[in-house]
């Protein structure tokens, strides 16, 4: 079977193929200058994955994966809209380079053309992929939703952080997997499965994330430690040193937290102390681990061969397993 | 058959009965409101009227006529966005009741539900509806793009207008009509000519509007004259007069559109004194009766009894010849 970089790689140059080149061109040439940023294209990347470790059918498999894409993409052109973000991937975000207007529309299309894509797959696949895929997309706008609501909610959580990061990230990577899978004709109950070992490892990914922007190595992380701290962010971290400082009368955090007159590496300095005194980090490992042996536990079950197993659990490593 | 009002009554009442209850509220309840403002429910009901041309089948029908409306209120939330409005059908817009990210994302969240009602759709139908409806999606984004491209444009051609216009209004109109058709099992020739018919109407329609808005009794259109022309919006009206200015070296229209001295009153005097001129309301009836003349190329066409086309011919005058 092919790697993982062999799949990514096709799927690039399918992408690149797929540039827009109709008009009106101020709708279609932001959407490719958005696509051309660039990012990891994991979710393509385990679409192809998922169909080898059945019935492999990479061509039949494009459209499906391109709509992942573009589904994707037009969640971070809306997102950095709603975030208000100015850079992407190091590049100028859509509404920055362009305008609000085209930021939405541009989005708004891609979503559609998502669809378009879905419409070449043949059935018996067509109907079920339109559906897991449908459903996903609510989800995601639900997870952005909650998202948003964090912002002006006093109390937030755990499991209401693990229902978010379900939903606005989880669940797309999953669907992306389970519907690889039904293209390689996989059993329901295989499909089912992979959905459980892709939903799982995507929590554990997104809280890994939580922890590097800590404690992650700047050089391989690639941005400063504590964005999120500086940001106010409810990561499982925030949350946890919040809860805890509550249940101690601690006011400590707080105190850091609101003080405009601290500078931002004394303010993430201070974090982390609090963060230390309360075993924060041991408490997100642990957390994260739990939700990558869900994750395992669905992988031993799939009726696929031990060097088909091997592969995913090289992936739980390649995603979650980095950046020490 | 059923009335055009008892089939609008049948789909407000199905409408009442999908009203969004789940979480996040945040999410829903902005599409709720949105949904309740109301509207005259044209495209759903032009979508069950087509259906019932041929073999009706109201019931089955309603999820497509529910998809038709979530789609067209998902283009008004982020139209309402891109345009700034603060009003619509006399009630505050989404993005100023709650926030751009609300209007951003209950847009977005609509436009997948109607991706969801559109599964409930049977094989063989849900395939053929579900292109017919996609191609569609990607057109009403394109027409909107072309309608943004206009406000910087300095030279806006009849035949752009007509695109914009057709991609805007036309195009829904005709593919919800197309598509009731198909679920009546209406043949392919008919379906086409149906949406021929629809899409022809709602140019002729979208017209109408135009010349309504310098025009109209201000106590049957509801709003006072010359609202366009305060706007400087591109309409028909307004390209052929600034074409025919420019032919003639005249360069009043201009003046008064850019003298900021000018009441809004005057302005909308002035510039229809420049329109009796150049016999603009005739050239844009002219225009608006070529079209309904299309549309009733293709209505003689269809293959269906007389009494079913005086159906369509009432709806012609319902929609167009109205509000003198």
């Amino acid at each position: 079977m092919q790697s993982i970089e062999a799949l990514r790689a096709q799927f690039i140059r399918y992408l690149q193929d797929a540039t827009f080149k109709g008009a009106p061109s101020n709708l279609y040439e932001p959407c490719n200058y958005f696509l051309e940023i660039g990012g990891k294209r994991l979710r393509p990347t385990l679409l192809l994955l998922a169909n080898e470790l059945f019935e492999s059918c990479t061509e039949t498999a494009m459209p499906a994966a391109l709509a992942i894409e573009y589904f994707h993409n037009f969640t971070l052109i809306h997102d950095d809209v709603m975030d208000k973000a100015p850079v992407r991937r190091g590049f100028v975000t859509l509404h920055e380079k362009y305008s609000l207007n085209t930021a939405v529309l541009s989005g708004d299309v891609l979503l559609v053309k998502a669809y378009e894509c879905l419409s070449k797959i043949e059935e018996p696949y067509f109907k079920k992929i339109f559906e897991v895929y449908t459903k996903t997309a609510i989800e995601v706008c639900e997870g952005q939703q909650y998202d948003l609501d964090f912002e002006t909610q006093t109390v937030v959580t755990h499991d209401d952080y693990i229902k978010m990061i379900r939903l606005k990230t989880s669940v797309l990577l999953a669907a992306s997997m389970k519907i690889g899978a039904i293209l390689g004709n996989a059993s329901d109950h295989d499909a089912d499965l992979l959905y459980t070992f892709a939903d799982n490892l995507g929590i554990g990914f997104q809280i890994q994330d939580d922890i590097l922007d800590c404690y992650g190595d700047e050089k391989l992380v690639g941005k400063q430690p504590g964005g999120d701290i500086i940001q106010h962010k409810k990561t499982l971290l925030m949350i946890e040193a919040e809860r805890l400082s509550l249940e101690n009368n601690d006011t400590q955090l707080g105190h850091y937290l609101n003080d405009v007159a601290l500078n931002n590496e004394d303010k993430v300095k201070a974090t982390l102390e609090i963060f230390e005194r309360y075993a924060i980090r041991s408490f997100a490992e642990k957390c994260r681990d739990k939700y990558i042996r869900f994750s395992m536990d669905a992988l031993v079950q799939l009726s696929l061969t031990d060097d088909k197993k091997a592969v995913l659990k090289s992936l739980v490593d390649y995603l979650v397993i980095r950046n020490y």
